[in-house]
């Protein structure tokens, strides 16, 4: 298994995608080192884009928390969030009326902002439902998982609408040993129970490196420009290979050095390169 | 879809297994009728079992329910529940220490009567985990759902210890129009994020069949002797079939008059006879 | 079930994005009036694709056969099949040597159009496996499937390589009451197997989408200005609704009028419009 | 890992049930030393099962094997093969009429010894349907896959009958590093692509233990007295477990050495003890 230089690798691109959890950071914070990536990426003028499963905060949030980690140079209009996707469908197929969701006041965002209104699903009257336009899946935290994933399917039973999933994950990593369920997890649980196909947005599906793709300012830039740099082979490698970019898999997050080898082997998720993680120096 | 006389169905089989909820019961109480049925098995000296996916409550618990509701003759021999299967798999498999369980303090029977100390997921400490020997998914009543299918998680990716699934049901009914999501469908979702797999216990496996069947005190009795009863295609019929018995259809709980043939059609799970409900007038 | 007029619907877009088979032809040929259709856009100056979850032919063997069915107006660059896609894919992650195949020889020229060497799987010699690059699923003619499928498997115990499914339908229609086996269905089966993960295209991928769009001569065109027509609601309307276009389905293919509330209430998958043909008188 | 010594370990029991290949033979012929195995079994008085996933021979074609590899005390009631378990399904469910088959003419017995008569697939006709009362997989030889797997299909939308998978294993071993797609690999695609619930046999189910449970001459023998030797973690191991036997796992077929240990942490299937191979010095 060769292990490249990430520095050497980065300079054949124009663009660079980050994957975050794992990559820029983890449970200790930041990743020691990542900020001079960032200030590297200034200096040699390439732009960025941070893509992340993440529907439970505002893209706003998501940018000032690597601000507090040091690193100003990331800026909202440099995160792309499953949330972000999950939001520009609900403008495309609802254009009015109540979106009922599981999770946080924060990730209710992603609805208000479209002028829809949120229903919390611990509030939701489910005699009362004709004016229930879409169900969405937020975030993990924010409701009773008894309670209001019980009442989610029976939500489902009596009505028929669109059901979105803004964060196709299964778990998340809350400690070094320990990793919580997600939303991803959640849903796939529901939506095998009520029999019906929801719509889930998160890598490593085309549509986030899409999202991502049509926000880059140089219009010169071609699929050949970019690089995608991630810690789990199933979702920013696979993804990043199936949308035809070139992708670095880092040993700091998901997947160890001493797995890496056989993890490749046995998925069939090939990276185009493997380095120790995302610094440069 | 020709509808039969269950009287006249039952007139030709020598020991009757019937499912319990949706045939003998629902949100209700008894389903109207359902008394002289038993009162004509003990006329006709037919033996008769109750296969009930069920962890919840002890077997004499379940035994009791029926004489609350009116059918004094169904003992606690009649009572062939999921949980005692998983209690035999236990007695084989694990001979002492503790047991964590996901349930109620009811539901843990299943383990003390083993002489095995049954330990509530709630009351797991993580950093001491040497001599637990097994978990077991009992009741989904009982814990957290959040904090507690999270630590199972946790607990399931430091020690590989064998995981039983006393009720592989995913859901079951509330009332006529709500369901709820039973221990079948927290366990399969902890099964996937995990990779491992799990010890099921329920119908449609034969191993809930071959218990009922290993308890018929008449030894002349062969499988053609016995019929089974149910109202849900995909566990009661199909466990049926596949271990080799006549099977009845009833129309009084999971399938309704108006679905059945599409349903049958659709599943492929073909019952021996069709009936309005397991009464005999 | 409201019925919408298919000319009313189209006059609200500019652009139109149309599935193949069931709504523009089928075993018969054409579907009658579908010619008038192409004529009324012509007219009207819209602009459209066709959408085909199709390797078996190159692009312009498609669209010739549009000519041959009487509709002239279709050329290849109104062609966007599942096979570019993959194609497209190749051209990315594979510069040079050897890709395995399993199809025709007209399905090779999706990878021969790139100056890569196609190798049928029934020629290649599992001794030799150094410079084999990728493996692709083009069609289920040209090979034994016995034989191949088996060798197949082998190889990819042998050689960790990309695999490419450009087709991903589990079926196709052969007739009016027939279908078959497609490659989708075929690769699932080798996936399971060897348990690695293959990178399929087609609808409903976003991916097959975003190709089409990107194609899209008229630079001032959004999303909301393109409908998606099709009879298929498991690819053709859940992948229009997940990219965020407003979807059409039409009753002339494979949902017919009597089952169409019922799937759609079934699946979860709603779309924007139903029509009877894409016809337009 | 501890590694136990085969002969102590079989001295605690006194019936041992087999798995066949990878355990008493494998693509060379005998494990070298599993004669004496046998000879130790006759010795010590101890009752031995054979249970194969299997339904391409009859039971004595399969003990006849036996005795051409110099075992002559394996005779055919000590086979239990996944066929027979098929074959009684179908003499309670199936009393008159036609089974369609796909598999060779050798595996035809287990449906002709029933006086019902077997249809090769190849030979039915589509369009004469009326008897034709169920459908059998058993063998992935004897058919053409491409014609007939597709004529199943069709067979299977136009007549709702029990369909019967007589091996579940979805590949089998044909040399040293090389393996085959086998029935249960092809009738899992079928199920998938035609939604419908086929009624499978063979290990982990409990149906093929109890099936040689019941087989036992000496009425004395619990559940405690049997041991299962396998070499496979995902049938042998987990049906045996699940039955509550005590297990064996042998390093001899398709669990090496060097693997064992991950495979178990991985999968959560934990054996009872680990042995080199089945052989008794």
């Amino acid at each position: 298994m060769k292990i490249h230089d990430f520095k050497s690798v980065i300079d054949k691109y124009k663009v660079i995608f980050f994957d975050a959890y794992g990559v820029l950071k983890n449970y200790n914070g930041l990743i020691p080192g990542v900020e001079k990536t960032f200030q590297y990426l200034k200096d040699t003028n390439k732009e960025f884009y941070i893509l992340t499963n993440d529907a439970s905060r505002k893209p706003q949030q998501l940018a000032d928390s690597y601000h507090q980690l040091g690193i100003p140079d990331i800026v909202v209009t440099n995160i792309i969030s499953s949330g972000m996707l999950a939001m520009d469908y609900l403008r495309q197929k609802v254009k009015k009326g109540k979106v009922v969701f599981l999770g946080t006041e924060d990730s209710a965002y992603y609805i208000e902002t479209l002028g829809l209104e949120a229903v919390p699903i611990s509030e939701l009257d489910l005699g009362h439902l004709s004016d229930i336009q879409a169900l969405a899946f937020l975030d993990d935290e924010g409701f009773d998982w008894k309670t209001d994933l019980n009442k989610t399917i029976n939500l489902l039973r009596r009505k028929n609408i669109p059901v979105i999933v803004a964060n196709t994950d299964a778990t998340y990593p809350v400690s070094k040993k320990e990793i919580a369920i997600a939303m991803g997890g959640l849903s796939a649980m529901i939506e095998s129970i009520v029999g019906k196909q929801f719509v889930g947005f998160g890598k490593p599906d085309s549509q986030m490196f899409i999202f991502a793709y049509d926000h880059i300012k140089n219009a010169a830039i071609e699929k050949k420009d970019i690089l995608m740099v991630g810690d789990t082979l199933h979702t920013d490698i696979l993804g990043g290979n199936k949308f035809g970019l070139d992708t670095v898999l880092v040993l700091s997050g998901n997947t160890q050095a001493e797995d890496a080898e056989v993890k490749i082997q046995s998925s069939g998720i090939i990276p185009t390169y493997i380095c120790e993680s995302a610094t440069v120096e």
